[in-house]
């Protein structure tokens, strides 16, 4: 996916030696928040065989499945921040980290 | 849920009288496109299995799935759009419908 | 910009007989929150003169703004929706609005 | 606004030893495009005083500009990433800084 070199192993939680991995707090974290969110998806798909459900209470169901994804990226973020993009002036690699957060948040300009 | 009344049947697909249901098309489209996101979570989900993960990469997979629930509303939304809010006029509930879409949609002010 | 045809007469703040355009109201109440937010944008700019300032200080308000920019776009589609998409039915050119409404939202799929 | 303790010069663009100031060119490259968003608010302002002016004409036009403050708000979030959370580690204050991060880009949970 995507290999970073040149880890100076701040994180312990880290298996290799050339990744910046997911902390495992983190990375277990959001995998909980994960299988909620995936739960809720499959009540909308309940909701969705009923001939008679109200397309204003699917809509409704889907902005809170929106608002709880958001949430697990929120903790994936902060992970990533924390573990890695505050550590990046230390590793020489700020400048490649911070472009490619904002890819991924679709910041860029 | 969200029961309305005094549907004058100019929505064939609606299997009572008194309720806007969503039209069937749309209910199968959305329920399509509902299963391939709920595959996405699922594919997350594996991801966060593996210790070496990459944040950026789920955060960038997390937001895919935002994107795929984005369209699911998209399809919803248009359905609900032309079977009951472009009809509410003629059956004179045009100003709780738009308050309601504008609360659902977070566009209340 | 957009012409719109074969209008019957629906909304009484429209001048012309072959566009639909914004009920007067929603106009005006549109341009005095529109006012208020170039004010916040301009008082950004001041901040911005401000060699001391710091970055996220900036970014709040630029966040501000954009809430009070969905302030506006939520005015001025509660009107649409309830001046021309809830009467669309009666003119018949109910398609041609809902796509164009999910196309300025950006919920097209 | 939010001043910050125990800077260590790594900013040469910020005029005090106790904040974290935004690095000069991100400020002034904010500024302009700031300018630019501006003048486009005072366009839909002028738009608004049309009484034919469409409602999805504004709608669009309003997105526009909050594409461009996203621009802004880009620029700003790079130049922090950058000059302030890329050295956090440094300084010792990471996880206030992604706190306060997560918290204007309202993605705490």
């Amino acid at each position: 996916m995507s290999p970073r070199v040149e880890r100076q192993n701040h994180d312990p939680s880290c298996h290799t030696d050339t990744n910046l991995c997911m902390p495992e707090d983190i990375r277990k974290r959001a995998n909980r928040r994960l299988a909620i969110a995936r739960g809720h998806v499959e009540s909308i798909q309940r909701m969705l065989e009923d001939p008679n459900v109200y397309c204003m209470d699917v809509l409704r169901q889907i902005k809170a499945v929106q608002g709880a994804l958001q949430g697990v990226a929120g903790v994936v973020l902060k992970g990533h921040l924390e573990a890695h993009v505050a550590t990046a002036s230390e590793r020489g690699d700020a400048a490649e980290l911070v472009e490619e957060l904002l890819e991924a948040l679709k910041l860029t300009q």
